[in-house]
């Protein structure tokens, strides 16, 4: 493999870091352009060199070495972030956090667990087999928890069990200059100073490295039943969905596709869904509770033109069900063959769902471009996903277009530019429109303050001054 | 009444404020005296001016005038914190914010509200009556928002409806320069840059000062059910409580009072509840749920000797016993009369709360004063009330090295100082040994930058360096 030290990086840092991480220490051209890509649409940016790392020590010591070296430091999980989160527009030195993927310890008692950084949502929820406990917060991907710590990702089942930013109860985070960092605690609630969990979480690698986390955990329900119900338009899912959040029904899952969605997802994952907009639900609760929450849905989704449910009981059909919807992205994709998917995210106060929605329609018709829509409906989140040649410039201009004229119908309503993504490169520019220029001054301030040289993940979420 | 300028203060900040407030600047020695206590049990201390602000342009100006200055401001909202948050060690000017008591946006259709920070909770939830939705965070005083949030409180309903921390969506912060801070916003979830309504919720007036809130409501529940259960000893009551949170039973409250509180409450509520270990119950839901709830939670009061639940069904009733433990804690005092009560605040993971409930029991047998327990125990939280002669130096001592006791081998069970009650002056001495000096050291650089003068309620929070 052809290997070439980057003249980016100073030859006293390659060497310290060769010295501790030996062969852990890559500046391979196979291995940077591995870790210079996410699942986004945006170009690769490889880094100079990657760190695998396996213990906290070993990222402080990283930490430490390029901050007294002012050389940019990426954390990389499992690489599934979709806002170039991991890119490295500045070059600068990549740890692979992979290899820190022991469950640490699980307190089935207290319903909590601490994890290292690496372990992803389906390995942990491996672990926990037999102990009656779940990790509820499904991104779709096996994210690393780490990742999905550091992007407040939530998911499918947010609408009963919150995001990241509520099932976090504490971590260890190593800081720009090397020291470690413990947050919060195994209490259930606790008024002891400043929350830096909640600071840390959703900083997106830009103020500290997560290296592990102690999460919450929630009994597994005594009862699950999934049914799909379908539309004649998406204005009639969408308020059944309000209606639903309205009486506080406590579902579990309540996601949208659109009829372009299953139709993808009928020839990518073989199924053989009806073709119209449709609502993929899940409810969890005792035997009672499950049947009384399916009795209120099934007589919303009836007053709003809804098809009878068709259920998937059996726990393989569910599993297929919600595989299918963890496939929308790439079933998506490959309605064009060699497209790249731009996935849209933003989250608005439930009773503007359905205007966000229908002027978005309307503006897709515009865009000549296949943009299936899947939705978190139940958060008001929801994605559109359009489908790029990335070698079409004028495709990526209407793309784009596109997406600043959506995040900004969704600031104008009240609601946020990325409800899970996060901010990465992709949506810098919107952060000034939604929050603000003295939010924005507080946030520089709080990163000038944690990372005096900038080496942390540089040049994500804060907009270029 | 008597009227003298302080010291303290410069002639040029008093001219400023003078002309900006008119009759509401006040420098009276009964409005300052007012203004420099709390409930708790810390001796006065009063500030040098109080201003009575009616608009976030009104804290802005105060703010800008007294950082210019070098003058510590301090807010108040309905002066019921007990850690001596509103207490004015340095002097400076208070901020009464009672009257930016206005409910500024219903939005049922969304779930969410938006109030000014003086409105208090009670007036919240009258303002709610006939949108179908409540405010449910109950510390029990009927404190101002503002005040909850910057807190980080909760109470009664904490174990089914979260803290503050998870009912706050958004809020305009005034920073101490002046400048107006907008934080979070009313999608239901976001990854949009740092959580900087998380890092207010919590921060004690320490970083800025609240002056609107966005808050989250919820359906009022279809059905309510209140019982009562007695137990022959704590250590009975608390499994209970253990095997309730463990089985995920969704109840609303579920409040532990120890014999002495309630022989205290039967005096002075004029209760007449069976003087032994007791537990109070809370249960939300659909009729079905609440019935099932109740059946699984006798059950196992009856498997830990519990005696049958009493019976609180109509409102009056429910009223009534909320009220009571609402009460315990002037009830408490009244045991002792001219006492004043101390009141720790320690919280624990569950599996540990039986344990460190014993070992607590043990100790206050060396105290040798009346110390009655009460506790949100389905959060691992509860508090010792400590009645002290304020007179009696021996008292104090005892009581005070009880409660480090106490919030150390807290801290040894990974649980936290205080729960909900917040640092304020109290409690800053375990914040090192609960979070260890690298987050201590994080806590100040964030305070050091977003408040370089130190103007924000100095001496709170933090501990001395």
């Amino acid at each position: 493999m052809k290997k070439h030290i980057s003249c980016n990086l100073p030859q006293t840092l390659t060497d310290s870091l060769k010295a501790h991480f030996g062969n852990r220490f890559s500046v391979s051209e196979a291995i940077r352009l591995h870790h210079g890509k996410d699942e986004s649409s945006h170009p690769p940016m490889p880094p100079d060199a990657v760190i695998f790392a396996t213990s906290n020590e070993d990222v402080a010591f990283a930490l430490a070495c390029c901050n007294s070296h002012q050389i940019p430091v990426i954390a990389y999980g499992a690489g599934t972030s979709l806002e170039g989160h991991i890119l490295a527009p500045q070059g600068g030195v990549c740890i692979n956090l992979s290899a820190m993927n022991k469950v640490l310890q699980i307190h089935a008692e207290d319903m909590d667990v601490t994890v290292q950084c690496g372990v992803t949502r389906k390995q942990l929820n491996q672990c926990l087999n037999g102990t009656g406990l779940f990790f509820p917060i499904d991104p779709g991907a096996d994210a690393s928890l780490g990742g999905m710590a550091a992007t407040r990702a939530s998911g499918t089942n947010a609408v009963r069990y919150g995001t990241m930013r509520e099932n976090v109860l504490g971590m260890t985070v190593i800081l720009a200059d090397g020291r470690i960092l413990k947050t919060g605690g195994r209490a259930r609630k606790s008024s002891a100073g400043y929350d830096l969990t909640r600071l840390m979480v959703g900083s997106e690698g830009t103020l500290g490295i997560i290296a592990e986390l102690t999460l919450r955990l929630h009994p597994l329900p005594e009862s699950i039943a999934s049914a799909v119900a379908t539309f004649p338009s998406i204005a009639d899912a969408v308020n059944t969905v309000i209606q639903t959040i309205q009486l506080g029904v406590p579902v579990a899952r309540m996601e949208l596709l659109d009829a372009l969605t299953i139709s993808a997802l009928n020839q990518y994952s073989k199924t053989t869904l009806r073709e119209e907009p449709t609502l993929f639900f899940e409810f969890h609760g005792s035997p009672g509770g499950v049947q009384e929450q399916t009795t209120q849905i099934a007589e919303l989704a009836k007053i709003n033109r809804g098809n009878d449910f068709e259920w998937a009981n059996r726990p393989e059909d569910r599993s297929r069900l919600w595989q299918a919807r963890h496939d929308a992205l790439w079933a998506a994709i490959s309605l064009k063959p060699g497209s790249r998917g731009l996935s849209t995210d933003v989250c608005v106060p439930i009773s503007r769902l359905a205007d966000c929605i229908a002027e978005t329609m309307a503006d897709i018709a515009t865009v000549k471009l296949p943009s299936p829509i899947v939705g978190h409906v139940g958060d008001g989140n929801f994605h559109v996903v359009l489908l790029i040649d990335p070698n079409d410039t004028d495709e990526n201009h209407r793309a784009h277009a596109f997406a600043a004229r959506l995040a900004e119908r969704a600031i104008r309503m009240e609601g946020t530019c990325t409800g899970e993504h996060g901010v990465g490169l992709g949506k810098r520019e919107y952060l000034i429109p939604e929050h603000g220029i003295v939010a924005i001054d507080v946030m520089r301030t709080i990163k000038a303050t944690l990372d005096p040289h900038n080496i942390l993940n540089p040049g994500k979420i804060l907009p270029p001054t």
